[in-house]
């Protein structure tokens, strides 16, 4: 640190990316990516555009919005896109919530929330997650202007609240807004969007990285009513008013436009889970039942870290937490049938040797 | 504005970027980029990377960074690379700036600073210039920790403090960041990255938008010394880690590993601006002496606006901004010499017209 840097960002920790070691060539489980990559028409989409790099991007994503509009059934003006749903999730922090309207997210969930509300210096509270690692809406109804934060399904259990549920979160805190983060929804969850045109407090932001196979490009948007969005946008011009490069906001739209592609390897991911879960389970892991493309499991025969570290040994990068409630799990990222059959034999080979 | 707009930023007023206007194909004279497309290499890069989109990028932008270090003669820890130097200069308002540490800046410069500043709620000054435009550089002296930014080349006049003066603003200021934000260097100014060795205090922010013609890829960066730039790190390591997608990042590379081919565009535009210079004052405006890709004209026979808005009705974009201190004039994007010399007709039948 030097001894310039702010003294109130003096105590911030930053959060740590999954990592990406380069001394061998892993089966990578660890940081929910897509194994399937983008369909043609993105790479051709991207390729277009990167012939024409020396034109700023258009920072209204016009054909991206009304695209995706159309696609989720609401109006271009409930649409903002962003550099990954991180940022509009930080923008939302810096629009919505101060030290009148803290934020209360649940104690386990994406690990970026508290350094968001850190960096932002905004008050926060974490909810205890309920025994069997679920969230329990009852805990967020009528908080009377506070701003909740709740990743649905959520990370890293990969558990879900039913669409009742979360309009009954939303419905009891008209003065407050409620954040739905779905990264993970393409994968069996129901989505709030639907309840966007209905609750004028609610914003779901959503990502191209998981289930549309483009981590790399960053691409994240969020959906809510016209005001709320018309606040981001305030932020976003504020920032970067460019965020969105040229190549994604192409390659975005291309992959919009082969939703049939994503949807089927979803549905592939989807099952891919089910034999992973039937399989762990058949060598004694507890799986919690998922909704995303991860599963979160553990074994009472080792320790969370001492597996994670004897599969990254053997070739399988999976993700370990240290947080104490969570650290006998590890977080294992569903890749192709092949991919999951290679872990499920290593897993089996490990239990075996001990 | 929504009423959870929170109240600490209803005040804010966006940036407003240069217009895109769709109705018509226009001359584009009005955002600073590069005439000249990208090199063939970059759209290479990009392609490849394009296939590889279901993978997070490097969030450390490892070969990037190193290339970009041994270019510009300094270590890889003295770089950060970031979504466009707005980027890098909002990290840098965010690290270095609070209540104690105001920010000092031009009172006529790029109209982002006081948006950050608004932002991040931190408290600024502003500077006149000097009548002719130009930054006085004795005012910067001695300001005992404040946090000092100065656009160098200065945009829109377009004009250029000396790199000896810049080091005296560096020197008798040890315990303020000053920060260099050299968007338009390359086109005949010196650059301050020298001294970043000498003094820790010293934070130069460059882009790839204008030189390099990556405006629409975003992608800047900032050379410091490296305990400065690890404080940058963590806060990006809180916002974005992977602020940087991987098709930019690897344009980027094939970008520097080209430099000459962006280094002649350069001299050619450099050859333009003087064409375009000498023709408007024939035409008997007065033009700053500019060290950037643009200029900066006014005429007695016209109003700034008028001008600005004559052109865009023949198809000619430039950009005129309202703060009264510079309506008078209009800041030129310098492109291809057909297109200056079509602007140069058309400003001439403008003025015969009238």
């Amino acid at each position: 640190m030097s001894r310039f840097f702010t003294k109130r960002l003096a105590k911030l920790t930053p959060y740590t990316p999954g990592e990406q070691p380069r001394d061998m060539q892993y089966i990578k489980l660890n940081t929910n990516e897509s194994p399937f990559p983008p369909s043609p028409a993105v790479i051709q989409a991207a390729t277009i555009e990167a012939g024409r790099l020396q034109l700023y991007s258009d920072p209204t994503c016009r054909e991206l919005t009304d695209k995706l509009a159309s696609l989720y059934g609401v109006a271009p003006e409930q649409v903002i896109l962003t550099n990954g749903s991180d940022e509009v999730l930080n923008f939302a922090f810096m629009a919505f919530a101060d030290e009148d309207h803290p934020l209360v997210f649940p104690a386990i969930t994406y690990g970026f929330y508290p350094v968001f509300a850190e960096l932002n210096r905004i008050p926060y509270e974490e909810i205890p997650l309920k025994a069997d690692f679920s969230v329990n809406y009852r805990d967020y109804l009528n908080l009377g202007g506070k701003t909740i934060v709740i990743a649905n399904p959520n990370a890293p259990t990969g558990l879900c609240l039913t669409l009742a549920e979360i309009e009954e979160i939303v419905r009891t805190n008209p003065d407050g807004v409620v954040v739905i983060d779905e990264a993970y929804v393409d994968f069996g969850a129901e989505s709030a969007v639907t309840l966007t045109d209905k609750y004028e407090n609610l914003l779901v932001t959503q990502t191209f990285s998981k289930s549309r196979s483009l981590a790399g490009a960053r691409l994240g948007f969020g959906i809510g009513g016209k005001a709320l969005i018309a606040d981001l946008h305030t932020v976003r011009y504020s920032t970067n008013p460019y965020n969105v490069n040229r190549m994604t906001a192409a390659a975005g739209y291309a992959a919009l436009c082969d939703n049939d592609y994503y949807m089927q390897n979803c549905r592939t991911i989807m099952e891919n889970r089910a034999y992973t879960t039937d399989a762990l389970r058949a060598l004694g892991f507890e799986v919690l039942p998922s909704l995303t493309n991860f599963v979160f499991a553990k074994t009472d025969k080792m320790s969370g870290e001492a597996l994670y570290l004897e599969l990254k040994r053997r070739g399988i990068l999976v993700r370990h937490f240290g947080k104490a409630e969570i650290t006998d799990y590890n977080r294992i990222t569903i890749g192709t049938r092949e991919q999951m059959e290679a872990f499920i034999a290593t897993v089996s080979d490990i239990l075996k040797e001990l």
